[in-house]
């Protein structure tokens, strides 16, 4: 590749997560090996950092950071008493566009909060929502949102989840007109609550592809492809899913580890058991974008091993290609009439003020 | 058994479900063939029960209902319109002393709604909720309530379902302090609404064996023997869960028929996976308990099998045999002054007016 071709800056916090540096080094390293387009700023404590690098690379800038937002910092704590964290400090490097994309394992709370604080949120958007790839049965993704970042929310801030899904999808997988669905429950019982009643009606007002409810079982069964709820609702499916899952994982191998017969068939069938288990790999799904900034951030989960950091460093990787930003902007301008209406005579420059 | 042996008397609203006659009759008959001290009362189109009873049996009553509730009727529809449907029919069995318990695989809505207008909801609870047995990975199950009945809940909602989650846990499972955690959202974000959290000071004020907030994971964990949460969260997670468990079963199978070999390996690991299905077979863990009344109402799944229908008669046998009423009336005691304090001077009556 010519040093002339636009290349996808991608700003690194590797100080974030359970593991830090011996993860997020490795795999940033493994993740720009296999990508011609990509540089890195490695952002964290720079002796650290420099002694899990090879040597000098072409493509790798070391960006030091002091401060380290530790998992348990309260978001406030980490925006107000860490400006020299490697988290702001990589978050700052979107705002300055030294950076196409941010990516963290770190505190989630905190890196919202930052992410909010220094990037803003894009016009039309007041609160910024958490958007993730969960698995379904087509073997593809349901994009879901809000899956932990507002817990009490408006009908209009669902409306807006809706469109920056729909934006999501339409951007990196290129899907024209993307269906979005309200996650409901049954159609037996009294139909949700208000808040979910009134977004379904601005929804149907909206010009997006809008399906109508969707119920639980509808995220795995690709019913749409983007399910929009409230972050509390988001994040108990979101968890609950894991439960599930971990536990059949659980249940399968303790009946092929029962008895010497068991384990035997456990040998033998494992091609078979070997495809399902990365089928169903949980790491391939690592990486929830935080929508509705001025810049891209993805979040990787805490716990992510190198493989885990990779996708979601991917996934940050294909927003910027595909322009997430802008394609979010323009994707919003059908929307302006109906939000307007919706936010009054609020003037613009409050959303915005710094 | 003596005809003096108190016998468990069970009400089976033989039309609710998708199935109806076919799948209740045979299942209930399965039930008593094997239930020493139980009776059915089979309520229903009388001549279309009889037809498929082998005969008169002993302990096999049939009351004849001209109408029956379908499944997309509205709850008032239901409540107003079909006072002689079976479902109501059945419930005023209770309601007459002629029953313990009834069981039906219809409309949960109509079943909510009768219910609570037939039997009355106890001393102390402004709603009947739904509670679920969910199966963890102990291989025992976690009782998750409210599964839908209640969409927008207060604290003192969640405190009261806590208490009778709590308290058929104490009678049917004979744990003496149950735990019980509040659904809530991960650590590193803004923890939970205000309603959870005004709830979870109300049950750390109670008597109750209150471990703190769980996630969507402890559910599965078996973190504690109850889970609360709202009826909206709750029908989420639960249908969340369902649409993982069949992505997973369904990704399994797929794999072991890919090819010949993997075929092969499927028939040569049978027993081992047949185990496994049995183990997560959702059938064993069919029917939700309506607490929080005056009487004993289990809401079996609309598509139970025979098998699956069977399950929930058990339990509701199993609650009656352990008189749940009586205990869960005798467990509300110590929440007298709690509940009285915060109803504030809400005269009783109100709450029992007819």
């Amino acid at each position: 590749m010519s040093a002339l071709a636009v290349s996808i800056r991608i700003a690194v916090d590797c100080m974030g997560g359970d593991h830090g540096i011996p993860v997020t080094v490795p795999s940033a390293l493994s993740f720009l090996a296999r990508t011609s387009d990509a540089s890195l700023l490695l952002v964290g404590r720079g002796a650290e950092i420099e002694r899990a690098l090879p040597g000098a690379l072409k493509g790798v800038d070391v960006v030091h950071a002091d401060e380290v937002v530790e998992m348990h910092d309260p978001p406030a704590t980490a925006l107000r008493s860490k400006r020299a964290s490697s988290m702001r400090l990589a978050i700052n490097l979107i705002k300055e566009g030294r950076a196409d994309v941010v990516v963290s394992a770190g505190n989630t709370g905190a890196l919202m909060a930052i992410s909010r604080f220094v990037l803003k949120t894009l016009d039309g958007i007041d609160r910024p929502a958490i958007a993730g790839p969960i698995p379904n049965q087509l073997g593809r993704v349901t994009t879901m949102l809000d899956l932990g970042a507002n817990v009490d929310c408006t009908p209009e801030h669902l409306l807006q989840f809706a469109i920056l899904g729909s934006a999501l999808v339409a951007a990196v997988e290129e899907k024209e007109h993307p269906t979005v669905g309200l996650l409901n429950i049954g159609e037996e019982l009294i139909k949700g609550n208000d808040i979910v009643k009134q977004a379904a009606e601005l929804l149907r007002q909206s010009p997006l592809n809008f399906q109508g409810n969707v119920e639980g079982n509808d995220i795995y069964k690709a019913t749409t492809d983007v399910v929009v709820c409230d972050g509390f609702v988001g994040n108990v499916a979101l968890k609950t899913s894991e439960g599930v899952a971990q536990m059949l994982g659980g249940f399968l191998r303790e009946e092929f580890k029962r008895d010497a017969v068991s384990r035997l068939m456990a040998v033998a069938a494992y091609p078979v058991l070997n495809r399902f288990r990365r089928r169903v790999d949980p790491r391939r799904y690592n990486g929830a974008s935080l929508l509705g900034l001025r810049g891209l951030v993805l979040k990787s989960h805490g716990s992510a091993d190198a493989v885990a950091f990779e996708c979601a460093m991917q996934r940050g990787y294909e927003e910027a290609r595909h322009r997430l930003i802008e394609r979010t902007v323009a994707a919003m301008q059908p929307f302006v009439a109906q939000l307007e209406q919706l936010h009054g005579a609020r003037p613009e420059a409050t959303e915005q003020g710094a």
